[in-house]
C-alpha cells in the first residue's frame, strides 16, 4: 500500500441557485474576467444572462471566449491564451461542460508562458503558473470540475491528449444540478458512462488500495447505475441530477486514488476512438469499458469483478467467482446499452477496423498501459476488434 | 435536500514514513513553531525527536507547550495563546491526538486576540484570524486533523463545550499509520467507537440527503466494524490502523455531511458525562449510541434503521424493518461491547445517577438537540436511565 498527498481544495458551491453567488466568489481574484462557454445553449437556458447579471453586479469587466466544441481543440486554447495575455485577464471563468472547462485550464497555463499551448500536451511542457479558474457547471460527465485534469484534441495531428496538475484544478465551482435539468437523454447517459468508467479505472487496478476508497468507489457506482437512467426517466429529477452530478466530482478528484499509481487503460483507447472519430467520449468508454473487462479476466483478478457485481450490481454473493465475473460483465452492459440506451458496439456507430492498426500504436505509445493489466498495441488491437 | 459550500482544504500527507517531510512543509509557514503535544508517549515512541529533527533541519526556532491533557482544559489554551503572542509564533504543530489538535486550534485563534480564548466557547466570540496549525496525528479518533471543530472542557465550570469554523482547519496533515502502533486497545476502541458516532450522527437524520453521501457513510462504517477489531488483534496491522486513520478524517471533515443542517445528538449528551466524569470520550459515546438509537426507533424512521443494519452489519435485507432495526442496535451493541471490548454501562464505569438532571439539563442549554429526533432534557435524563 503506498502513501499519497491529498489536496483538493477547490471550493464548491453546491444546490439550487448557488449562481446567486457567483459574483462574490470572482471578485476575491481581480478585475477582468475572460467568460468561456461553448454553443447557444448557455444562452437558451437563461444561465448567460444571469453570469453576465453577476459579473456586472460584482463590478467586474467581462471579455468573453464563445465556440469551445466537444473535445476541445487546441485552436481554442491558443485563442483563450492570447486573449488572456493581450487583455490582462485576472480570473477565467468557464460555464459549460467538461469541454470548455478543460479548454479554460489550459488558457490559464498558456496566459503565463510565451510558447504554443499544445506544448503541455505534446511535449509535456511545464506548468509553473496559471491563472485562477472558476466553473460553472452544466453537464455531469467528466469531473473537470474540481480535478487538475484536461483533454484537448488536436485534429492536425489526430491527437487527443491529456494530463492532470494541481495547479490547474479550479479555484471554486458552482455545482447547481438543476442546470442540467437541460442535458439531453444522450448526453446523460455518455456522462454516466463517463462517471463509471473514472471509478472503474481506478477500481480495477493491480495494486491493493484502502478498503474504505473499494467501499466508496462502490458506493459512488451504485449512484450512476441508480440515479443515471431516473435522470433519463425524468429530466428534472433533482435527487438524480444532484446524485450524478456531486458523483461525477468525486469520481476524479483524487481522493478515490488513494495511492495507486497505475495508468488508466480504457481512457487512452478511447482516446484514439474520439480523435480519430470525434465521437462523444462517454459512448467510446461504454463501448470499450465491458470488452476490456472481459479481456483482463484471468483466474488471479476474479475477486475484483466479483466483488464489483456483488456490490455495485447486487449480485448474489453465494455465486462462483467466475459466475459473479461473468454477470458482472453483463449487468454492466445491461445497464450501458440497455438501462442508459447507449449504441453498443462500434460498428453500429458506423466505425470500422480501418485504422485499428494506427490507434492501437498511438494509444500505447503516449504512455505505457500499465493498468488493471499492462496492454500492448496487439491486446488493444484485439480490445478494439472485440468492440466491433 | 439543501444546497451546502464545500470547501476542505486541508493538504495531507498520508502514509509510512511521512514525517520526513514536515520540515518542508512547516517552512511555508514562517520561522518560529510552537510545538504542541501531550505528554510523555510522543517522546517515547521517538516521535518527537523525529519532530525535532524536521524542525532544526527547516532552519525553524521552536517554542515547546506540553502536557495537553485528554478533555483539554482551557488553562492549556490560555498559556498556548499567550505563548504565541509574546514569542511572536508563525506556525502551531499539533503532534498527537484530537485533545492536542483542538487545544492548538484555539490556541492558534487566541493568538490574534486580546480576550480570554474561553470566550470562543462560552460566548461564541467571533473567530475572524487564527494562526496556521499544522498537526501529526498519533489517534485516530476525533478528526481534527481536517476538520475545524475542536472541544475545551472547563472543570471549574464543568464545562465542555465545542463549535466548528473553517478557519481552524489544520493547513496539513501528516497522517501515518504506523504511529498509531502503540496507541493501546482501550484507545483503539474508543476511537473506533468516536468515529462511528461522528458517522452516525450524519446518518441518522431527520433531513433526506444525497444517496452518495449516505452510500459513503455505510462504506465507512463498514471499514470501521472492520478494521478496529482487526487492529485489537494485531495492533501494527499497517492495512487497519490505515483505514482507521483515513477513515477518521472523512466521519468529520464535512463531505458527507452535505446539506444536512440538524444539530448533533450523542455528542452533547456524552460531552455532559466528561465533563462531570473526565472519562474518554469514546467509551461515553459507546455507552450511550445504542440507547439513544433504541429511544428514538419509531415507525417513522425505522426505514434508516433497516438501512443501517442491511449495509453496515449485512443483516439479512428479507427481514421485516422493526426486525431488522432490533438486529441492527444488537449488532452495534455486539461491535461495541465484545468486539471492541468496551465497558457496556455508565454502571460499569461507576457512573450514578446523582448528576442527571444537571447533566441533562446542561446538554440541551448550550444548544437545542434537534437531531435525528428533537430531544428535551427529560428525554435525555431517559437515555441516562437507559445507559446505567
Amino acid at each position: 500500500m503506498n502513501g499519497f498527498v491529498y489536496d483538493v481544495p477547490t471550493k464548491v458551491y453546491f444546490g439550487k441557485g448557488v449562481v446567486e453567488q457567483l459574483g462574490e466568489e470572482l471578485k476575491k481574484y481581480g478585475k477582468k474576467v475572460l467568460l468561456t462557454y461553448g454553443g447557444g445553449s448557455v444562452k437558451n437556458s437563461g444561465l448567460y444572462d444571469k453570469v453576465i447579471g453577476q459579473i456586472k453586479a460584482a463590478g467586474l469587466h467581462c471579455y468573453e471566449l464563445s465556440g469551445i466544441a466537444p473535445n476541445p481543440r487546441v485552436e481554442s486554447v491558443r485563442e483563450g491564451a492570447e486573449m488572456c495575455k493581450k487583455y490582462g485577464i485576472d480570473v477565467i471563468l468557464a460555464v459549460g461542460g467538461g469541454s470548455t472547462l478543460d479548454a479554460s485550464k489550459y488558457m490559464a497555463a498558456g496566459a503565463k508562458v510565451d510558447f504554443d499551448p499544445w506544448k503541455f500536451l505534446s511535449e509535456r511542457a511545464p506548468i509553473a503558473e496559471a491563472l485562477p479558474v472558476v466553473t460553472v457547471l452544466t453537464l455531469s460527465a467528466t469531473g473537470s470540475e474540481m480535478d487538475g485534469g484536461g483533454v484537448i484534441t488536436n485534429l492536425a495531428t489526430h491527437e487527443k491528449l491529456g494530463r492532470m496538475e494541481d495547479i490547474l484544478r479550479p479555484k471554486a465551482s458552482f455545482l447547481d444540478p438543476t442546470l442540467t435539468y437541460s442535458v439531453s437523454p444522450y448526453q446523460t447517459a455518455c456522462g454516466a458512462a463517463d462517471i463509471m468508467s473514472h471509478i472503474m479505472e481506478t477500481y480495477f487496478a493491480p495494486e491493493k488500495d484502502l478498503y474504505m476508497l473499494d467501499a466508496t468507489m462502490e458506493g459512488l457506482m451504485r449512484t450512476v447505475v441508480k440515479y443515471a437512467p431516473a435522470a433519463l426517466k425524468d429530466p428534472c429529477d433533482y435527487e438524480a441530477r444532484a446524485n450524478l452530478m456531486w458523483a461525477s466530482s468525486w469520481a476524479i478528484n483524487g481522493f478515490v486514488t488513494g495511492g495507486k499509481r497505475h495508468a488508466w487503460s480504457v481512457h487512452p483507447m478511447e482516446h484514439e476512438l474520439s480523435a480519430f472519430y470525434d465521437i462523444t467520449h462517454g459512448l467510446g468508454l461504454a463501448i470499450l469499458t465491458p470488452r476490456w473487462m472481459r479481456y483482463c479476466l484471468d483466474d488471479k483478478n476474479v475477486g475484483k469483478y466479483y466483488d464489483f457485481g456483488v456490490n455495485v450490481f447486487g449480485i448474489d454473493p453465494s455465486l462462483s467467482p467466475a459466475e459473479a465475473a461473468e454477470r458482472a460483465i453483463n449487468a454492466l452492459s445491461d445497464f450501458l446499452f440497455v438501462k442508459l440506451g447507449l449504441k453498443d458496439s462500434l460498428s453500429a456507430i458506423g466505425i470500422g477496423a480501418e485504422h485499428f492498426d494506427e490507434m492501437a500504436d498511438k494509444a500505447v505509445s503516449h504512455k505505457q498501459i500499465n493498468g488493471f493489466k499492462t496492454l500492448t498495441a496487439q491486446d488493444v488491437r484485439k480490445i478494439y476488434e472485440m468492440s466491433l
